[in-house]
């Protein structure tokens, strides 16, 4: 009878074998989870790059691309929910002239005065722009620029300087998608692409190619070619305005270098109706309001937090339910910030309100002003006299609607914005002490006696009769 | 013959052997290194508790605490190489009424427009309170309270209140030592403890109980209780100015919170020596601007970036050349900032660049304020007409010096400085605007004549016949 060895030797291969045996499921189980990696990494691959059907050159139809790309089409159609854009997913419509009645003192004489809601979602861009009470028959073609898919195909068509010269009305029929996928997307490659020539252009005037932007700053940049501040400018060879779409970047983005390029043109948008100042509108500057916060300056791109990546099964995609990300904190910030949702909230909402505390004192200094200019006026003071005051309301307001306009309410650079506003109050200030030597001079010494403008309603009925006067004015210069 | 055996078996145990020694040797090796850890480890905790002498209590020579903890000791007393606070470790020294002259018309009738240089090391803490051109025979003992680890000793002695009712050079003598051991921590157990009074009290009315706070609590409240806005108040049964260092943080520790304070008081420093206006000085109130940051929003505290972890062989220990981190990016931002330390200083630096725009345009709008007051007097405005726009540069310059006194040049709560700065701007407006009407009644119909105070001399020279004038005014008063 043979009894088991129980050498040393014996019961070392016995635990080897064991070692042996486990590190062999361990690689086994790494296999696996190898296997899965490469799989969900082909899933993702497979989705962003097939084409199950080609998509036309000039497809304006979101609904085609969403063929191929189902879930970024789907997360597209959902900026349809967001029909009222509301402060943090409530559902009360944002008025900013009933939040602001001082904004009507502001625009008197311009569009702006009549209507200025929130923006809603993407997918009521051009029902928008075609509705709002700020459009009229004199409307030009320029607005459409950056509100459908459909205008890089009338561009084509018509010519770039021809499209901006025609008037709104005369693309009604031709303009039939809101913005959407091919704004940002060549239809080949799916790469992003700056689909508008303005963004381009003020590139250009600044010697930089925006065909070398990375990756990541397309990221951004295609959404700079429309939230950007713009205006339109040029002359026909007949006389009449070109509406050229044009980025007043060329002295850089800041409130400053906006403030040099406007002087050194000269432009003016309107002349406003109570304070007879020529006054300039800024739109939007959302790019360079950002450009100058801490998240550019960490290389964090507009569609990192406005698009952060979202999950579908094994799929990660880019959520195109363009939208605020303190609608979707998690997804957005919480990729980086390991807070709590509740603490995210809670430092937005308090840099916002900060932000806001100084707007407010900014926008009723600049409505005192143009007031108190228009009772010089009634003193008898002349334009020479009231050219400085004149002068300072057009700049104050400009830095003002600098930080007004922009989208984020400060939060894309929370100093900057503060800086700017500080400059806008500063501003006022020296035209209200200017004026107020004016009004001194033609015997006021106390003063003015300032109209009831805490509602939206009574700010517009206090101005009616100034618009109503600029306008019989205008008509009868027209007519000479 | 005997050949070696080639059956698996026997291979197989070749290779397991070849197993249990690469594995025997990593075993090895991991050893070695937990031993290695644990021996830091020990070498750290020991640096930290070990006394090598005990200390008395009240020990006020910090080389004796130096005995038990060298490291400590050395690093604090590196402070000393501190003998001039430069922007970012230059060499020329700092002074503030040189830099920003129109502070000297704002501090004109108040000690600091003779001397404001910025602070240097606390190894100096000590000798500069002494020799400072702001003190005077009428100085009180109050403020020795921050400059010297002698204090508690001294209080101890002679009780709290009798303590701040001394003069200051009552205790000359018996202050030896600057700033350091003692006044942080318990001599038996090291702990980090509040030595001073004013901070348990400020936090007692308030509800709270200092000895409840966390270690890392503590370690922004040893700071704080010194680095804060403060005053001194109170009266002896004599009737005497009891000056007893108060925290004004009944209502929060926010520009408006002292404003109510104060309102609520109400408490004068100075009368203005150009205006007449009573006025508010405010002293660093650092911690109260940190509070409102996004670093104590995070939970970092002072020393966490003030006072950074540091090794010498195998030893962590807190570096305690308390300093600015911009002369110790690596150790202090470095930890959870992975920027390159050119881009984090390029970041403060340009915080505290538009910080200081704000700073100044505040500060020449009410340094204005001070001098169009003063031409109003001298056209005859009584002391009823003049009370609104002198009450209003009070507030004016309280909100002002709040963000100007602090250290940190804005860095510690950017956008809440520029919040503060922006209604300081709005009060002085409001004042000017005032005081213009007040100057049309008596006849003035343009600005005033601007003195020269380009330089922090002219400045001082331009104040002297008003101070003159005051003090004469005030010792026939004590006359009478």
């Amino acid at each position: 009878m043979k009894a088991p060895d129980p050498t040393p030797h014996k019961r070392g291969s016995f635990w080897s074998w064991a070692v042996f045996g486990i590190a062999g499921v361990g690689m086994f189980a790494l296999g696996l989870l190898a296997a899965s990696v490469m799989e969900r990494r082909n899933e993702s691959v497979e989705a962003q790059v097939q084409f199950t059907t080609p998509i036309p050159d000039f497809e304006a139809d979101n609904s085609v691309w969403g063929v191929s790309f189902p879930r970024e089409f789907n997360s597209w159609e959902s900026t349809k929910r967001m029909s009222e854009r509301t402060e943090f997913g409530g559902s009360e419509p944002r008025d900013h002239l009933a939040e602001n009645p001082a904004m009507v003192i502001l625009w008197a004489g311009y569009a702006f005065a009549k209507q200025y809601n929130a923006p809603r979602g993407h997918y009521w861009a051009a029902d928008d722009v075609r509705n709002t009470a700020r459009r009229s028959e004199k409307t030009p073609a320029t607005c459409w620029s950056c509100k459908s898919p459909d205008v890089p195909r009338l561009m084509n068509k018509d010519g770039i300087a021809n499209f901006y010269v025609q008037k709104f009305d005369h693309y009604g029929d031709d303009v039939k998608n809101p913005i959407g996928c091919a704004d940002c997307h060549n239809n080949k490659t799916m790469a992003l692409q700056i689909s508008r020539p303005a963004l381009k252009e003020a590139f250009a005037r600044q010697g930089k190619d925006i065909s070398k932007a990375t990756h990541q700053e397309m990221r951004s940049l295609v959404c700079a070619k429309c939230h950007v501040e713009y205006y339109f400018t040029g002359k026909t060879d007949d006389g009449k305005p070109a509406n050229y779409l044009t980025f007043p970047w060329d002295n850089g983005m800041t409130a400053e270098a906006f403030e040099k390029y406007y002087d050194e043109k000269p432009h003016v948008d309107w002349t406003h109706a109570i304070s007879g100042a020529p006054m300039i509108k800024m739109q939007h500057p959302d790019y360079e309001v950002y450009s100058q916060g801490i998240h550019a300056f960490r290389g964090v791109s507009c569609a990192d937090c406005h698009m952060p990546y979202k999950s579908e099964g094994g799929i990660k995609f880019t959520d195109h339910q363009i939208r605020s990300p303190l609608e979707n904190v998690a997804n957005s910030c919480g990729v980086c910030h390991r807070w709590s949702e509740q603490d995210i909230k809670s430092r937005v909402v308090a840099i916002q309100k900060k932000n806001q505390e100084m707007l407010k004192r900014a926008e009723e200094s600049i409505a005192l002003l143009h007031l108190e200019i228009a009772d010089a006026m009634k003193l008898g003071a002349t334009d020479d006299e009231l050219k400085k005051p004149r002068d300072l309301v057009k700049r104050a307001q400009m830095y003002w609607d600098y930080v007004s306009a922009n989208n984020g309410m400060g939060f894309h650079a929370p100093q900057e914005c503060a800086r700017v506003l500080n400059r806008s109050l500063d501003l006022s200030t020296q035209g209200r002490l200017e004026n107020y030597m004016v009004r001194a001079r033609h015997g006021a010494t106390g003063p003015i006696q300032v109209p009831d403008f805490s509602s939206k309603e009574k700010a517009q009925a206090y101005i009616k009769p100034f618009v109503d006067a600029q306008n019989a004015a205008m008509a009868t210069e027209a007519k000479k």
